[in-house]
Order: structure tokens, then C-alpha cells, then sequence
């Protein structure tokens, strides 16, 4: 922890007394310089947040001391106490939002809400499967697409609770639940039930988690991967190509968040903070008081087994 | 070989004396039962070829006896000597046609075009990368890249003669021609000298040659397998996906060809055929008289090592 030198607030900014700020993966891998892109350094980490306006410079009429505000696009640096941006940098949330959702309301919802629109057409009452479906972009997947009349199938780990995590993700409005052991059969779609055959899958592990996305997916269906938590490649035969018609692609909030598309990014964040704060939204978190951010990051870290998401409060 | 009873000639009916027609690879996996669409059995092989035109049904007009036709779309049956079929089937091609070209214009050379116009957009100038280059649909790639001002970067096997395939694929207008070990190298694009990043790649091999075409491929860019020569699957890094914003996709030609897309696939065959009759689509052939059907065969099967498409001569 460093004390930073004053800074002016010019006529343009407003300097934001931050609330509270997760610990994301992706904060860790850009310090320890695995992301593919990286900020200059010396550099201040956090990639969102939100926070309070403290004051503003003399052009500033959108904004007053008081209100809520978030970062949007996110941008580096929300790990400080103050934050000093132009006013555009600012998106002003509603005081009703529960704190740490509005902290964390960009890198994984956002990600799911994405995900679940732009790479095939779901309609009430399709169905979409998906791995790592513990993640909290997974249960956001879960969630939102609940709210939109969607199915879920999820793919969890095999490993002590699985059970209870079962009961959870039903509880979040999951169709079905299965653990990848569950799935070593040959035909995977006879687990399905009613549930028409996926034409969209997610996948966050890799491995022989992935594989169990494709062999879920309908003809011509797509895998879109966000992350890799295995740390395994994804395996695929040609004739998933050929014969199936398979896509896969990637997906990653920060190219999203650089292109066109994410004009609209403010009116998404409102809908999701909407949820949050209807209760449609829901996923653990950890409010830490920044004096022991040390323990929250190696909480974060993984030091201390599966933890839920760590949210600094300054 | 069996006679089959005589078939009688319908009003529309148009009765084909098969000239020759190709052992495809997926001629032989259809009679393995490998394939994924089979014919009802008992079926004739064979799903492509020419014949002329011997005596047509009273309500045909559009065709005469002594026509070069083609059957197109293609369907089952081309290894016979005598096919009868409904004047639809049947398309008429120029006789300055080589024979040859004529009995194999579909499977191979449409599957090439087809690729290079439906995945991404190529302008002249581009330049596309490819593995398995020494097979009839790379050579294809080749040409009609070349014909349309697009490089093309083609890899090829480690094996006895890769000097002289080199040449002869850089005669027909291949840019680059790799073998797969002048590819273990850190950065493969600084090969490249002045042709750009391809946005599209083909792969019928599957494997580390897969894994090689992905390594030339741009960001965003977009790898079609439409055959796995090697048997070996297709392993990608998750983060391919994530921040390079890979896409991989299948073709399978028999699923374009019963696409509404395929309306206008004899205005390819026209096309393709004229660029065969101009010598500017080329590839090694073998004609067999039919009554050597048996060593074609074995041809075929590989029972010879590397062989010439092999098309039997009725």
C-alpha cells in the first residue's frame, strides 16, 4: 500500500471516494503480467468498481457529490481510496443497489448477459448448457437465462458437495445439474429429458469438461470458451466439424467492452443492477474491510480452498 | 459387379451412358458404413461423375442423346453403365470438357470454392493458409485463390519428395509451400516476408498440422476442417479463443449441396469446368478402364501408397 501525491480535480473531473472493489482473476493475471493486454507501469490495480462522489470540477453539472458511480467501460485503477477521472469515465447507479453487486456488476454478469446474446438467436423455452456452471458467470448464466424462459444444463466437478452445490444451482432456477462423472455414458442426450437439445454452450475449464459441452450441443450448435480453469486445452474430433457442424469461438468482455457494441454497455448494467436488486441476480460474495486486503487476496489467490468472491470495502 | 434388370424410361426419365466417374475417399466410407448419411441398401456406388445422354422420355426437350450431362446436385449411383434418372437431375456440360474434370468437378473442386467464398470475406490481395495442400482440394485452393489474386500459405508433410511437391504446388501458384517441421519455430508469421496475415485457414488433417494452421492465422481469424487425414483430433489452447478471438467451423460439401444455398451450383460447375477447359484448374488423375475396376480400387484404398485420383472409364 502507497500513499499517491495530491491530485488536481480540473474543471471536467470528479473525483470519486470508491466504496468497493473485487478481486477478479483477471486483476491477478495482469500483475503477474499474463494478460495479454497490460497496463502501464507503474500502475494501479482493480478493473472495476464503485464508488462515491466526493467532488466535482466546475463544468460538471451530470454529476454531484453523493451519487453512486461506477466506472463504464471499466478501467484500471479502482484499487485507491480516491479516484480522480473525467466526468465521462462515470456512470451514475442508484443508491438501492446492494454495494458489493454494484462493485461487481461489469466483469461477470456482463459476461454472461453477452454471452447469452450475441452468438445465436435463444428464444423462451431453448435451452443452453454450460461447464464451470459454479463460476459466478456461470450462475449469472443460470440466472439471466431464467429470467429470458431459458434452460439450463450444467456441468459442475465431481468433488465433496457436489450435492449441496446441486440443490444451489437448482435454487438459482438450473434445469438440470450433472456432475462430469454423471455424463461418462454414451449417450448423453438421453439425460435430457424434456429439455430440447442445446444450440449454445459455454465453457470455462477445458479438458474433458469441454468435450462434455460439445457432445450436449445440437447439430450446428456453437461452444463459446471464456476462460480455461483446468488449464487444458480443448480437444475436438474433425467429424464434430464435418458431420456436426460445430462452431467454436471465444469470447472476452475486455475485446467487447473495445468495440462498437459497447455503447450500450450502460443501459446493461442498469438491467443487471435492476436484477440484483430485485433478487434475480444472486451470487456469494465477501465484503472485506480494506485493512485486511491482504487476507482477501490470498483468498483470492486460492490459498485458502474455494472461497467466495472477495470485495474490498475502503 | 452384378447386371441389374432392365429399367424402363419414363416420360421425363433421361437415360445416361455413364463415361466415367471417381473412386472418392467418401465413396469408400459410404461402403464402410462410416458415413454419416447412408444409402438405403442394395445401392450402386459412386456420387459423382459424367455420362452422355443415350435416349431421353417423350417430354424431354432440354436434352438430346449424344449430350455430355452431369448428374447435379450429385446422388448415389454413378458406377454404372447405364443410369436413368429424372431429366431434373441431369445437367448438360460442354463436351470440350476433359472427360475427367467433368467426372470429378463437384466433390473436390466445388468443396474448395465453396470454402473460399463462405467464411470470411477475401479480397484480392488477401492470402489464406491451408495444411493437407497436396491433396486435390488444396491444389484447388490454390488455383482458385490464385485466379482471384489471394495467397496462398500451404503446408505439407515431412516426407521423401517434399522438394519436388513444393515445386510442382508452387507451379500451380502457391505462394508459400512449408513442410510441417520447417514450422517448429517460436514465431511462424516471421516466415511470412511481406504477405499478410491469413484470416482463413482449411485443414484436413487434423493433429499438430492443425495446430500449425492456427499459429498462421490473424486475430479473429477463422480455421474450416473439412477432413482428418491423420485421424487425430483437433486441440486447441483455451486462450486461442479468449484473446486471439479464434473461430473454427466444419464444411461438409454433402450438407451445402441440400442447402437452399446449392441452387446455384451449376453455375459453379460451368465456372469450375472452365477454368479445368482454360488449364487453369489442374490436378493428377488416372483413367482406368472399368474392367480394371479392382486395381482402381486398390488404388484408391492406398494399397499402392500415394496414387492419382483414380476415375473409372466406363
Amino acid at each position: 500500500m502507497i500513499e499517491l501525491p495530491p491530485v488536481e480535480v480540473k474543471e471536467n473531473d470528479v473525483c470519486v471516494k470508491m466504496l468497493a472493489a473485487p478481486i477478479n482473476p483477471s486483476d491477478i493475471n495482469r500483475i503477474e503480467g499474463v494478460y495479454p493486454v497490460r497496463p502501464k507501469v507503474p500502475a494501479v490495480g482493480g478493473y472495476e468498481g464503485v464508488g462515491e462522489v466526493y467532488s466535482v470540477g466546475s463544468a460538471v453539472t451530470r454529476l454531484a457529490p453523493g451519487d453512486w458511480v461506477i466506472p463504464s467501460p471499466p478501467s484500471s485503477g479502482t484499487w485507491q481510496s480516491y479516484v480522480v477521472k473525467d466526468q465521462s469515465v462515470w456512470h451514475k447507479v442508484s443508491k438501492d443497489s446492494p454495494m458489493e453487486y454494484a462493485a461487481t456488476i461489469i466483469v461477470n454478469p456482463l459476461t454472461a448477459l453477452r454471452m447469452l446474446e450475441d452468438f445465436t438467436t435463444l428464444n423462451s423455452g431453448d435451452s443452453i448448457v454450460q461447464n464451470g456452471a459454479t463460476s459466478i458467470v456461470g450462475q449469472c448464466i443460470i440466472q439471466i437465462a431464467r429470467h429470458r424462459g431459458i434452460h439450463s444444463i450444467n456441468i459442475i466437478r465431481d468433488r465433496a458437495g457436489s450435492d449441496e452445490a446441486k440443490e444451489k444451482l437448482k435454487g438459482l432456477g438450473a434445469d438440470e445439474v450433472f456432475t462430469e462423472s454423471q455424463l461418462e455414458v454414451k449417450n448423453v442426450k438421453g439425460l435430457l429429458a424434456n429439455l430440447p437439445e442445446p444450440a449454445l454452450g459455454f465453457n470455462c475449464v477445458g479438458g474433458n469438461s469441454a468435450s462434455k459441452v460439445l457432445k450436449f450441443l445440437s447439430q450446428g450448435g456453437t461452444m463459446v470458451t471464456y476462460g480455461g480453469m483446468s488449464k487444458k486445452p480443448i480437444t475436438v474430433s474433425t467429424s464434430a466439424f464435418i458431420f456436426k457442424d460445430l462452431s467454436l469461438k471465444g469470447f472476452w468482455l475486455q475485446k467487447w467492452l473495445s468495440s462498437e457494441k459497447a455503447t450500450e454497455c450502460r443501459n446493461m448494467i442498469d438491467y443487471l443492477l435492476c436484477l440484483a436488486r430485485e433478487g434475480k441476480l444472486k451470487y456469494d460474495m465477501e465484503l472485506v474491510p480494506f485493512n485486511n486486503f491482504q487476507t482477501a487476496l490470498s483468498k483470492a489467490l486460492g490459498l485458502h480452498g474455494s472461497q467466495p468472491k472477495q470485495v474490498i470495502k475502503f
